[in-house]
């Protein structure tokens, strides 16, 4: 098979993690008899090095001209960066945003994993996560108040900012039917979040949602507000296999999901259209501080590929050989040293990559 | 002293744990010379069942008169309740809205402390939560997502669903100013928490909140994102002292925060105007699956008797003899059922407060 892979390196660790997750692509390839064609694009700080933009419309072109996109991490040290003394929409986030929107990715899925290997990472009691957990956040990528008009008026002296969150029902729908997808193929439970004690956009949710469970029989669907999941995720993280929500609720709770996991740079993610395309990313930062010194974490975005090869290409075997690959390296001790702990065998970003892609 | 105290038993536990509280106010009324007025007022399901809405304008100019109101908790078991069959502007939560606004109590705060001794309920791993942790979030309460137009319409046949986070720079200066001060009084520093990358309202906020900082200089600011905030609370809560941010983020953050303490029975809120009046409730809530069981934990309730005290009466040293008398009745080995673990002696709702009293 002809895999044709947009790749975006972007900021901080991204160029580092990227060429790991290639390396282990490229010897899946070998191995599988495939070929992988790679197109560099730039986005993010990269692309405003070069462009004074982070995403162009030729970024965008050649995004929707591959099979699917991986990509490192966008953005730096908003203390020190000089992006960040730009003007918002020029920052490089903004291109995140952006490229969501133009590439229609609606359905983001972040797997929050305790890995066995590596509980001892994991700030909750081990009481708590007692035989692992493994849960998967379906997050809705381009609605709500993070895509909402915004303005900031003055009014008789006084400022005044407004954002808008809207959903309309086919919004929810679509995302809503992926939640229900991907929880067949699991253990069949949605967690649907909301605050529909409180908001319209969240009623029309719950609504939406209950139409959509009801092709899906098997399906155990529960609502939680969202307050009370934000809890629930520290309580007991094990009663959640699919956690459906919006926009914003789901980009909180994912990161602190993916926090309670102990372990964020295991953390593979996945941002879907309609069609087979998709963007992966590791669910971590661009973590600026650690870049170029051959330290950091490529497994999250090895991972990442692994659930490109599964959802794009349909190559599920493919993506099991990475996964597979990804444990026996943890199960010898090999770390990096983010998960790093005593009596293992610490290791840089380039050595994880080839210990990985030895295993396929 | 005369105080004058609106009290909202409220629903489920609320009518349990409001008691205790009263029976702890009135000892200190005796052992410092006051005295207590209580005025007894509806609210939430008591007042729909009563007078099928959650809040009358009689028991909003009744708690105007008071000094300050102490209640219990509002709401009920949303699957059995018949008041969840109502429409969302008649449900107990409702109540809770609009008192907010009528009294204009725009500050809210939330303690999250880990008691030493109740460790043990905390999720955390102890080498996380080592010598304890204390902070407060500091939530506006008043303002954006929660108190925008909301409205749901039909358009070519497809239901949309708009909310709308607004918040002016006067409103986003009066709060900011009270973490601060509240910051004075403790370790003088504040976390202030927006979407600064994506939001107006948020970049509104970031910038108000700069302005105010000036004016303490002895006070260290820190900006972080939402997402990050809910990760971090879960990776070293002790970093925190206060945390200040907007409506809906403190709504999911100090939920989190309370359940990352283990104790959510034990935590006080007061909610604040300009004025030195404020309402006073427990952070759990009405716990409609135990109520009428004598078992409910008084404490939380106790404890914002005696935040009170400190911020409506400026009665500090009543206040602090409360709190030392529920750390005495703690050391010594008494717990409700919520916090019970082994070797300790499990008592009721009113042998608690019995304890506490005594203490006094
Ligand atoms: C950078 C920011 C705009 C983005 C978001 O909030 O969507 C990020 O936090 C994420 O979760 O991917
Ligand atoms: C009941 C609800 C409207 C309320 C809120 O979100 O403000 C509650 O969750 C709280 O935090 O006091």
């Amino acid at each position: 098979m002809n895999l044709n892979i947009g790749v975006i390196k972007g900021d901080g660790i991204g160029p580092e993690i990227v060429t790991e997750a290639m390396k282990v692509l490229d010897k899946v390839a070998d191995v599988y008899g495939h070929t992988c064609n790679y197109t560099q694009l730039l986005m993010g700080g990269a692309s405003i090095d070069v462009h004074g933009v982070p995403l162009t419309s030729e970024t965008v072109a050649q995004a929707k001209a591959s099979d699917a996109v991986l990509m490192g991490s966008i953005g730096g040290d908003a203390k020190t960066s000089p992006w960040y003394q730009l003007e918002p929409s020029k920052r490089p986030e903004a291109g995140l945003l952006k490229i969501r929107k133009e590439l229609n990715l609606f359905a983001n899925l972040r797997p929050a994993i305790l890995y066995d290997e590596l509980k001892g990472a994991c700030p909750l009691k081990e009481e708590i996560t007692e035989g692992g957990f493994d849960l998967m956040i379906m997050r809705e990528l381009t609605g709500g108040l993070y895509f909402g008009e915004r303005k900031t008026i003055e009014e008789d002296g006084v400022i005044t900012a407004h954002d808008s969150l809207t959903y309309n029902e086919n919004e929810i729908r679509r995302i809503a039917k992926r939640g229900f997808d991907i929880a067949m193929k699991r253990r069949k439970k949605v967690t649907s979040v909301d605050k529909a004690n409180v908001l319209d956009s969240s009623r029309l949710w719950r609504k939406v949602v209950e139409e959509v469970a009801k092709d899906y029989p098997e399906v155990t669907l529960e609502h939680m507000l969202v307050d009370n999941c934000a809890m629930q995720l520290v309580r007991d993280p094990k009663q959640f296999d699919v956690v459906l929500t919006e926009n914003m609720f789901g980009d909180i709770l994912s990161d602190e999901a993916s926090m309670v996991t102990g372990s964020i740079g295991m953390l593979a993610s996945a941002s879907l259209n309609e069609t087979k395309f998709g963007l992966y990313e590791p669910s971590g930062g661009s973590a600026p501080d650690i870049a170029g010194k051959g330290i950091a974490n490529p497994i999250a975005t090895i991972l990442s590929a692994a659930m490109m090869l599964r959802f794009s290409f349909d190559l599920d075997k493919e993506a099991d050989a990475i996964e597979n690959a990804v444990e026996k390296v943890l199960k010898e001790g090999y770390r990096t040293i983010d998960i790093m702990s005593e009596g293992k065998t610490q290791v840089g970003t380039e050595k994880m990559g080839d210990l990985i892609a030895g295993y396929i």
